[in-house]
């Protein structure tokens, strides 16, 4: 049995009470077992950009699996007020329901229903808080990533962030930093449950234990051979770490081994990195890399190649693990069907009422592969050959003359995975692929384009039947 | 076994790849038992707020107490490029130092030595990255409930982020919150592991699954009785929501239970509140709590209540769990005693340097115990009559006229807790009191007075003669 395996059985409690308390009222009302649609979306794309990458779904599907209440559990619910009839219900409960959804890598937009979840009306409920969990923060980190690997361009990043990682949300930040984009992670216990590379340095300490940065540095490269790193600001990047590095390289090169390179993490990073590649260089060290950190985003990273700076590798941090500045998605996860019938959650403005029904989206392509929209429709109807604005009635579009890709596809049936998976690095190779055929104004840092997501009239009517019907009801 | 055990049973490769590199090294250079000193502080109060609220302790001395690597885990890193006699070494390693802190929900400052850990070279660093992860975070997230109870004066408070928090961070956020200041948590995991009060309501899919509103309000009601907490926004809040609650709760009413309350979750909170409580006052039902949520923070709180809104409770969600804006505490994990000798990390500002050798904190209280000042001193030395500004030599202070009383006590020695450690609720009641005896101003949201953290003379000399030698050394 896996980490994540073990991690999903004591997983039964990570759940709002308010589910359980509605699961409650569901299986005493005789509606627990009517079927039910819910919509995972979200309303606004990360850091301002032009898109999302959608991440978490391999973890999703673990975890529904082996989802179940254990005794232990079952018994502190007791504690809490549940009643025991339920908690007896819930003795036997699993998840059997069926899940659709992109490929993890996917680029996703706004309103889009990204995954929808089908099932009894309590197992579709219950899973709420624990979907939301995972998905809104790995696709956010995911994207966040996506924007350090463009800013990066063919540079080395590395995901360095655990320190700062919100507790054990650590774990899944590297695997989403991963998938967005990153090459390796430092992050032991996730390189080895998602099969990432590890990577890894050295910190100020392993300087400050000798009596000299020298010596040091000799240990280190005597260890760690060409894998070695040496991190040269401990005392003084110039003065003091830069020339001890160049004598341990030259030592080491001395005997036949070519060590991997220098890290800078304070200072001015473009003037010190022109700096020390310059001193490197004169020192015939040509084959040394400059891996930077401290404080990194893809704003800084862009800034840094802006000033010339001499980079071979970056260690981001904080911004990627946290998803910084926005630190979350705004995803939501609603009822879309029940029993058969559409539903759908009203608001004072259109914006926020949700789409009705059970849909399908469409990535509409052109002839290069090219996404040129989305279009949101019913599940079973045909691909439409136009689309509407969701709020603006006026904006039509026609699509016709493009090819039509489903974007989701059923990855859990009856509680089991329906579809093989893909590793995170295959998700990794997705992601790339999929933003390649996003065309570049989407993905501009400052005001992207904005990508177009639409309705089918099929769609649209049935939501604007739906609101004119529920205000009938309560203003008659 | 408790669950937190289980957890830390499987973390022994939830760390960097770089402590193990280290490790590596000080175990080849027959350097990984002398003993060291490491110190965790960060730089600047999280919120640009006056203080941060200290958290996490209970959680690392957990871990720390089952800290092994697995078989599994041993594995792995051999076939990541670790030798195998090392790996037999760490087959046999635990944990056998000693932990010194404040207890959880002390208010600490920027340059405190807040947690001191003594132990060999190798122990003391490989429980780096674990040590930040936990104490970076949940004193963020306890700060960050401390401000929202400011803001909420003594009206209840609930956690309710567990939807839009970080993965797993998820558990920690809620014990944080709670040792923060609120009064309960949605996350049902973390209400039973640490004892918290757990808190929830209804979602919009309860009442949509309903052939109409008012069903779904009296079944609720049926179901959780004195319980009951109505939302009021799914199709319109004055026109739909209330109405139909009025009933639901008048209905209860006249059988003999008097449900809890509605919630809002949509719209403008402060003109709804007072129109949802006339309405429900008019109707007899002024036992009825209103509890509002959607994007609270402790800034969304004190603008409601100043316009008089009628709020008896509020759901922080989102900015509450990943501790937004800042998302991460800046603290850090620096070599401070190495064999006895006190070591530097030296940089180009003061401000940046690090304070060598082993150190205690005083915090000056007058003779109400009000804290007037915190003092840094060596471990050794008597409590100092007078104290220096780290940064500005010329600003001395006179302290002898308070009372001295020791920040930080030993809660590990030898690897096992030293200590009786406080619950998460008992540590709740001391944040409030420790909060107590810091002045007003330094409480205040905008522009706090700055606490006052000096060095003792025998400190700051200490660090400015190690300042000097080490420039001497590279500059010679």
């Amino acid at each position: 049995m896996t980490d994540s395996k073990k991690a999903g059985q004591a997983m039964g409690l990570y759940v709002d009470r308010y589910e359980l308390a509605m699961a409650l009222v569901y299986w005493r009302s005789g509606r627990g077992d009517s079927r039910a649609v819910f919509d995972y979306f979200f309303r606004r794309t990360p850091f301002r950009g032009g898109y999302a990458v959608f991440a978490g779904l391999g973890s999703i599907v673990e975890l529904l699996e082996v989802l179940r209440f254990r005794d232990d559990e079952l018994e502190f619910l007791e504690n809490e007020g549940f009643p025991r009839d339920f908690l007896d219900y819930l003795h036997g409960f699993s998840f059997n329901g069926s899940v659709l959804a992109p490929p993890e890598g996917e680029a996703v937009f706004p309103l889009e229903p990204i995954v929808t979840v089908e099932g009894s009306l309590i197992e579709a409920q219950v899973i709420e808080t624990m979907l939301l969990n995972v998905l809104n923060f790995q696709t956010l980190v995911a994207t966040k990533a996506s924007r350090c690997r463009r800013a990066a361009g063919g540079r080395l990043i590395s995901e360095f962030g655990l320190r700062r990682a919100q507790g054990l949300g650590g774990l899944w930040a590297s695997r989403a930093a991963c998938i967005g984009g990153c090459d390796s992670t430092s992050n032991m216990a996730a390189a080895r449950q998602f099969g990432l590379e590890s990577t890894g340095t050295m910190a100020h300490s392993n300087v400050q234990v000798y009596e000299n940065e020298l010596e040091a540095f000799r240990d280190f490269a005597e260890t760690h051979g060409s894998d070695t790193i040496l991190l040269l600001d401990t005392y003084d990047t110039v003065l003091s770490g830069l020339p001890n590095a160049i004598r341990a390289a030259r030592e080491m090169e001395g005997r036949g081994v070519r060590i991997k390179g220098v890290r800078l993490d304070s200072g001015d990073l473009a003037y010190l990195s022109r700096r020390v590649r310059s001193e490197l260089d004169k020192a015939g060290l040509t084959w040394l890399k400059i891996i930077v950190s401290n404080q990194l985003d893809e704003n800084v990273i862009r800034s840094l190649l802006e000033q010339d700076a001499c980079i071979d590798g970056f260690g981001i941090g904080t911004a990627l693990a946290t998803g910084a500045p926005d630190g979350a998605l705004d995803g939501v996860y609603k009822l879309s069907e029940y029993g058969g019938e559409p539903r759908l959650k009203a608001s004072e403005s259109v914006a926020k009422t949700t789409l009705p029904g059970r849909k399908t989206i469409y990535r509409m392509e052109d002839e290069d592969g090219k996404a040129m929209a989305d279009v949101i429709c019913m599940a079973e109807q045909a691909v439409p050959e136009s689309m509407v604005h969701p709020l603006e009635p006026h904006m039509h579009m026609d699509i016709s003359k493009w090819k039509a890709r489903k974007l989701c596809h059923e990855v859990m049936r009856g509680g089991e995975r329906s579809r093989c998976l893909p590793s995170a690095s295959e998700a990794a190779d997705y992601s790339l692929k999929s933003l390649s055929l996003l065309p570049p104004e989407h993905h501009r840092f400052e005001n992207p384009h904005i990508y177009k997501v639409g309705l089918s009239m099929e769609l649209r009517d049935l939501r604007d039947k739906l609101i004119m019907d529920k205000r009938k009801e309560f203003m008659s």
